[in-house]
């Protein structure tokens, strides 16, 4: 056995997106101690870097120490107790993970199913809100990475507040990309991950509560059902102003990555990112267009970061994924459940949003299917 | 705000242990897809380095993609299920976590305590296990991270099999500095870290299950209660010949670190490594006894990576630890629970056990206390 290299590869899948030397380089600088006062200092920097991305004064704002998956479990295990009642939006793979959920914590799933590639219906959780009164939370995935679709947040978290309902909010795909206006919807529990629109390495899940949901955690009857991810006990760490309490040692080194890339998109600034990643989504609709080729969700649902591209009638999308990588050094995803074998998920999130990436990407894939562009 | 450069301080805490530039390195390579072939053949790499870590055949062997006090959780919700008894152990902070974990699953924790700085006495656990017949398992520490103590994991272990009981074991803070015998002790669930005697970041839980708990596993009546450490679910991604199943995105680029770690562990030889470990710490406890300074635990029980050093008389121990960090650029951690103020904690682990480190901190120590070797 020997030391790994890793080939150079364009990452254009659903995740994890290219990262920069910049931060590459920031996570190979020396590992310190999770209590030494300068990594704190980092800490605090990292929170109000994160506020920035969120659009949040959300106090408990905080990087959780595992994967986007971690993520959302700790959204439902703080909030959501035994016996509750949660309406969950599926219109993608990621709502049946929110019902795995719910069922392991012993709530109840209130499901709400619309057609993958579709948004969210807004009419469907204001009926089935009015209908199941006492509700804890409603919860949604704001950027479906399954489907590629884009639900309407604000109108979501609205409803949620109309029925006195918690918002929890899937911003795995979304942060970095698109607008994730925390305080602007008033979304009580939202997540994401370090390795999308960020473009830092997988591994670390962004977290913010709401002052209305850290209410609730207070209020309590029982037990956080998990002890890594109480966040009650995880605030010890990352909160106050003096000496941190010792829950679990920090990834040190990742958060160093994740500070940088956060510091990156803030050199950026918001407005900028979002264009940019509007600008390459469209540069890839047209680019595919002239090679015949479409995208599968309606032009104004679509998300500009993570594009279902339906796979031509007989062709072997296995095939063109595998020739893309080998020959191309270019990953692009595989659809999921229902989409398996019908559509490619093309990303184009954080580094990855950038004209060099489309062109490299519609060329390669005009070769594959033998298309020339117009 | 600006790109954060963190000091190079000298790690001689509980943990994180130094990462060497070569660690370092490996894990600032290009992050590629989690699951891209090159990347699940260095998967496979790691599940083999794991093992001889771990001195084990276990097919369950891989790194959970968060920190060890996940790994701990991991081994309780994959094995315990609700109303099962559980025998914990507890000679130091660590012990009050399983209980945590326990209680949380809703399962009975039978508490068996020593005192902080002795080892576990066996004579307590086998009557205990006499005394409640039918309990599901028996969970301790190896090597207490909190005390510097080790306890006998082989006798331990047995004794759980003699009495039906499956055995849960942390390693964190053994693992690579003391010998780890999964197999030759007939442990069940073992977890360590990856910011111990490995030195890699930390990050990551090494893990293992045996046939038997994979058997008890698959034999639950409940769903495990966490999704995202469901052990039968991340085996979809960890396992099989073929594609993997995506269950979270694996945190690539600390799996390239922890990789390397192994694969300088294993150039180094188990057995050499040990040796180095104990070589350093008597060193240590020379150059302590030389500045009149004594070690808290009795000498059969100690542990070479993590030295529960006695604070003199007098002496303000954050004082000098806060004088070590700023004046000599080296960490060594505080004591815990009912050991805070009483101790200091020492590590030479991984990349900090080596003699110059030991030298250095000696020298530093004997300045801060006005003492001089004689």
């Amino acid at each position: 056995m020997t030391p790994f290299h890793p080939p150079e590869v364009l990452l254009l899948g659903p995740g994890p997106s290219p990262v920069s030397k910049r931060v590459l380089d920031a996570m190979a600088r020396a590992t310190i101690g999770h209590l030494d006062p300068r990594f704190v200092g980092m800490m605090d920097e990292l929170k109000e870097l994160l506020r920035y991305a969120f659009e949040t004064n959300n106090a408990l704002t905080v990087p959780i120490s595992a994967p986007g998956s971690a993520g959302m479990e700790a959204a439902f295990v703080n909030l959501i107790e035994p016996g509750d009642n949660v309406v969950i939006c599926q219109n993608g793979v990621f709502g049946a993970r929110m019902r795995e959920n719910v069922v392991r914590i012993g709530a109840t799933p209130i499901m709400i199913n619309d057609a993958f590639g579709t948004p969210i219906d807004l009419n469907k959780v204001e009926s089935t809100l009015k209908d199941n009164p006492g509700v804890k939370a409603l919860a949604f995935v704001h950027a479906e990475t399954s489907t590629g679709v884009e639900s309407d947040a604000a109108a979501l978290c609205k409803l949620a507040q109309d029925h006195g309902a918690l918002s929890i909010v899937d911003a795995v795909t979304s942060l970095g990309g698109i607008p994730v206006c925390v305080d602007g919807w008033g979304a009580d529990a939202v997540y994401s991950g370090s390795q999308k629109c960020l473009s830092a390495p997988p591994g670390l899940s962004p977290f913010t509560l709401s002052e209305k949901a850290v209410a609730a955690l207070k209020a309590r009857r029982t037990p956080v059902q998990s002890w890594f991810l109480d966040m009650s006990l995880v605030m010890g760490y990352w909160q106050g102003s003096g000496a941190r309490a010792y829950h679990h040692t920090a990834p040190i080194n990742m958060l160093y990555a994740l500070h940088e890339s956060l510091l990156m998109f803030r050199e950026e600034g918001r407005e900028a990112a979002f264009a940019r990643h509007r600008e390459n989504h469209l540069r890839l609709v047209r680019g595919l267009a002239a090679i015949d080729v479409e995208l599968l969700v309606a032009e104004g649902a679509r998300l500009p970061q993570l594009n279902a591209v339906k796979v031509p009638e007989g062709v072997d999308e296995a095939a063109v994924r595998k020739r893309l990588l080998s020959d191309f050094d270019i990953e692009i995803g595989s659809g999921l459940g229902e989409l398996a074998g019908k559509i490619w998920r093309v990303g184009l999130m954080g580094a990855g949003s950038n004209p060099e990436s489309v062109d490299r990407l519609v060329d390669a894939l005009g070769v594959c299917l033998g298309r020339k562009a117009a």
